[in-house]
């Protein structure tokens, strides 16, 4: 893509209200603009970057074999009302009448009407095991939204919901969605703990939380130096706190809760009457587990660990490019055309790129690069002066390593830098 | 994907309040299911085919230099009291208040929302022209919902909206955009007629149609056989109705539309004081364009114009799987062990395959025919007794044409009927 041809719309000022790093840089950087309370435009980096996670998060779940499909937003109450919940969940439940005095909600999450879904389709245990999501829009009418994506009102939710025959096959289910998340957490290039959130479940799993590692992280979080043990320190007993099982050291940390895996059981089922055949002819409801992540949320909680003074710095997969050829003087021929002739090249390999090919008086180089630090593409290649003498300059947006590269086998150069 | 593994419910039984083909194909052969009037589920197969039509408006709107953007369904009344719109729009325009008492929509289209998000961020000619669009779900309280995605209330649409410095451009972009979606509807293997859809314009351009050709079309429209003349048979005066410029002859057809394309000029971005600063040093409104095509609306078009009586006949581009691979016994291993190694190697090329591997007794070779037919993938290959003779069947759905094909060279002979 070319900049000039984008509606990237970056800025210097802080925006009043945001206090959060990530929100101000998601502000500042032109991914996201504010509409009101809680509710955000996403401008072209943020859909592009917002579909690359939803993409990774979507390949992840196809591979563990889940079904996905889509649910409307405008949930009909009467599926809340089967379950006792149109009743328990207090004002967050965005609720409203339709023309005709018909009550739905606009859906925070949809144990109801995955559960209705499937017991109009799935009738015998032939039929299972069944996973099935869907990455939508969800509504959560917080009290005080704040922190951007962090905790907006109107966000991208990825919401699984898995159906079984029995509690064993669940639990299996259950461990292979937490494989799952770590393949998610992992290609996404986020340091990361997998916690027990359930006090009673330790030892037990009756509810995992996946934190991304974060300084402003909202929980805290104990983990050891020596196993991949975590908790919620909210769980943990005075005695839990002393000394995992492993025997290694614990120490406190603060994590962003970015997923969330539970083991439902036939909470949901049992009152819905969502059952089916067994082998033994006899009618069940069926087993369940629920799977979360928070799609647009991870993208605040990308930033939040990865960021420094100048702006953000996205990992590979998460980037809405993977490099930013910089021209410095897009009006000299020379180097628009170096810039031109990498630029279908990266592109021709399959790289993700951007050409700032801005060429206005304002937008000189400096201002070029000081995008590039704020959008926080991993890569740039500048192409200046030094063109003409065969050379042009790759940075490295993690430390802003620099450094000189041959125009001679450029392209191979740079492939290998990004591998 | 293997049938085993999906949710893929199909029925024989026409649902009860279903009269319009699509709408009982789409029911019946497992690509939606009804949660409420007007309210869809995507299920899986409906979600793979919604997928794959949105990717082709999406990658050819791109090369057109369009700009994706992501908006929030609920939007703030307020942005649609600065039109004046809040009061004019009916009944089908939801609204609602938040837990705070602050009125609220949800969008049945966003012209207010983008003129808002582009008054924000562009400030100069130079930043003109700009075409931004999101793919996103909206809302229309329909008195009477009904025809299945023909007619929802919550249906996925795609909403460009085109923002220039003068008429002049705005058309050059109107021109631009009726190319396009004409390679859109190309691609998506449809017959349509763009036609004028406003009476003053013909002749000149203020707003056309995309009509999808199809007998239950409400529309009616007149076509030319020598030119491709096309007008709604409402905007003709009587004069017209015999006489199209290129002189060949008028006939009446049924269509369905599926995309609309107009020329707005200033009526939103003046009331909603969305200016720019001209060449000249002066604040002028944006001179804008808006183009809709109805996504979601593009599944039913398609079922409209391709189906027989056995189910749907999916186009090549818009089907969720290109190739059924049907195993007449899946107890039998020579068959399973052919079907799994072609669909290995079909997968290998690229193409989108489905294995039917159910092998449960009810599911028997004529199931999965009917199955095969109802959901309606362009081809088939039957893999049964005479593969131990070298001998498998290929059905392409269009017409049901059946011929015998030898193993060798399997793939290739397939992937040159596919071609």
């Amino acid at each position: 893509m070319r900049f000039s041809r984008m509606l990237i719309p970056t800025t210097k000022e802080t925006p009043n209200d945001a206090v959060l790093t990530s929100h101000i840089l998601l502000l500042r950087a032109g991914f996201i603009q504010s509409i009101g309370s809680g509710l955000y435009n996403f401008l072209p980096l943020g859909k592009i970057t917002l579909d690359k996670v939803r993409q990774i998060v979507k390949e992840e779940l196809d591979k563990a074999g889940c079904n996905e499909v889509h649910l409307p937003i405008v949930t009909p109450i009467t599926l809340w009302e089967e379950t006792g919940r149109a009743d328990k969940f207090g004002k967050e439940l965005l609720r409203f009448k339709d023309r005709h005095e018909n009550n739905f909600v606009l859906s925070p999450t949809n144990e109801e009407a995955m559960v209705n879904l499937v017991r109009q389709t799935v009738k015998s245990y032939k039929q299972l095991p069944l996973n099935v999501y869907q990455i939508n829009w969800k509504f959560r009418d917080e009290v005080r939204p704040r922190f951007g994506l962090m905790r907006g009102r109107e966000f991208l939710m990825k919401d699984a919901y898995s159906f079984h025959a029995t509690t064993e096959d669940m639990e299996r289910e259950f461990a292979l969605m937490e494989e799952t998340y770590k393949k998610i957490f992992t290609r996404l290039g986020l340091a990361f703990r997998v916690v027990e959130a359930d006090s009673g479940a330790i030892g037990g799993a009756g509810s995992k939380e996946f934190m991304v590692l974060a300084d402003s992280g909202e929980d805290t979080i104990m983990v050891c130096d020596a196993c991949d043990f975590g908790a919620n320190v909210e769980v943990l007993s005075e005695d839990e706190k002393v000394c995992p099982k492993c025997g290694g050291g614990l120490s406190q940390t603060k994590g962003i809760e970015a997923g969330h895996i539970f083991q439902l059981g036939t909470v949901y089922s049992e009152p819905m009457k969502a059952e089916f055949l067994d082998e033994d002819q006899k009618l069940k409801p069926f087993v369940m587990g629920t799977y979360g992540i928070g799609v647009s949320r991870l993208l605040a909680g990308i930033i939040e660990q990865n960021h420094d003074e100048n702006g953000c710095v996205w990992t590979k997969e998460s980037a809405p490019f993977l490099v930013d050829i910089i021209v410095a003087k897009a009006k000299n021929e020379e180097q628009m055309a170096a810039a031109e002739k990498l630029y279908a090249e990266l592109q021709s390999k399959g790289v993700d790129v951007l050409l700032d090919d801005r060429a206005d008086k304002k937008t000189g180089f400096g201002v070029k690069i000081k995008d590039f630090e704020l959008i926080g593409i991993p890569y740039a290649v500048v192409i200046g002066n030094d063109v003409s003498e065969g050379k042009v300059e790759f940075i490295t947006r993690d430390g802003l390593q620099k450094e000189s590269l041959s125009t001679e086998n450029l392209v191979e150069q740079i492939l290998e830098k990004l591998a």
